[in-house]
């Protein structure tokens, strides 16, 4: 702890509590420790740092209710480990389900909202059509047995999707799947760009984090055969419980 | 904004200037638009949120010091944009100084750290040595134009790596070349994870940002052509200088 005596009597700036949740912080981030991993009892951290064990409780009950640690019952406390591993090589948007599925995981989504709006500045530019391009927008919130984990925004040119409805996409159905059967467009993953992202007030809520919390952030521009834009996408992802994987080995 | 008058009068409980920069987060994550694009100007924003200027100037000012917007002298505000799109189908650690002189930016670097240390738990779990095996451990800070954008952390196994030492890492040479050219190893990308973090006050300090604030995480693991793990790497990257970017088309 960074409190020890100095010899010169000063006040302390940073509660106790806080310096312990910043050590607990550093203890999971370290090499040492992995998502799934047991973190110390409360009782062996008391004694580890010479602290109060009911500060000790604090600073844990603070870094669970920040999702970074999971309390199961009688087997400890956790650090929480993401649920669905997206892996970045193969498409990230068709294959939810089957990811979800493949971790052991069962997934659900729900239509949040769909409409028809003109593409405006970058939105136009992406898609390549013109400014005030009708296109249609929905966005869907993905679920992994039931806990909120994603929610995409699609925009696709509403002229290469005509009679596209809300109601094909309340299944749960594949968007691919459907451009590809009904409107004979195969889709090609184009560049993906994963960053941090803040999430905003009806983010926040339907992933159960405060609003402006981090999140990994997904764009992504989908074409068809002859490299044409068909949809962007964006993907808004629970920053515990999403972890983008690439498992392609090539020389190094 | 959403302390329009509902009739009943109520102490309005979030300050204004946090409300406008809430607004203009959601503004800025919006599709409409990206990194790098001017926002309107704090005149433009005061008139349509009927707000004083001094108050969106302080909400303007406060995403600039969360170096989520960047005042660019008389071209106006800006998106920051991402200095280093690191690939992700490539191996992400070996071509760092290309990738950023790909950007158009200089690369650097600096040996933070150097030393002999002994594998504990999940170290010798990913890397295949039993407990308390020695290890190699560095760590480096890289930087775009002088400007600090990750720190990576690597460990090796001490005995596939006789005599490697600090000056070796020095002059920002590839750890990959130097496997190859006096080892003989020959490493091969393995999986490669990709989620948020949170940088310590180390972290903070060199990539100048909050103690505690979000960042992006890499963990990778390499192995040698045999399989054997070689390297466990950590790289912690700035959250807004940096973005993951995969460009591998393939049909979906």
């Amino acid at each position: 702890m960074s409190t020890d005596a100095t010899g010169t009597p000063a006040q302390p700036r940073v509660p106790v509590w806080l310096e312990i949740r910043r050590y607990i912080q550093d203890l999971i981030a370290g090499p040492g420790y992995a998502p799934g991993d047991r973190i110390p009892s409360e009782r062996a951290l008391a004694e580890q740092l010479a602290a109060n064990r009911m500060t000790v409780r604090k600073a844990v009950d603070s870094l669970v209710a920040m999702g970074l640690l999971e309390r199961n019952g009688t087997s400890g406390t956790r650090i929480t480990a993401p649920r669905v591993a997206r892996p970045v090589d193969a498409h990230t948007s068709q294959g939810i389900a089957r990811i979800v599925r493949a971790g052991g995981g069962t997934p659900g989504n729900k239509l949040l909202h769909f409409e028809q709006a003109r593409a405006t500045g970058k939105i136009a530019e992406r898609l390549h059509v013109p400014e005030g391009a009708e296109l249609v927008v929905f966005r869907r919130l993905w679920t992994v047995n039931d806990t909120p984990f994603c929610i995409e925004t699609s925009h696709l040119p509403a002229d290469r999707v005509p009679g596209l409805a809300a109601e094909d996409l309340m299944a749960g159905q594949s968007l691919y799947g459907l451009l590809h059967d009904r409107y004979g467009i195969t889709t090609t993953g184009g560049e993906r760009l994963i960053g941090i992202g803040f999430c905003n007030d009806m983010e926040a809520r339907l992933l159960h984090l405060k609003p402006g919390a981090a999140i990994l952030l997904l764009r992504l521009l989908v074409s068809d055969e002859a490299g044409r834009p068909i949809e962007y996408m964006t993907s808004v992802n629970h920053p515990q419980l999403v972890v983008f994987r690439t498992t392609k080995a090539g020389a190094i």
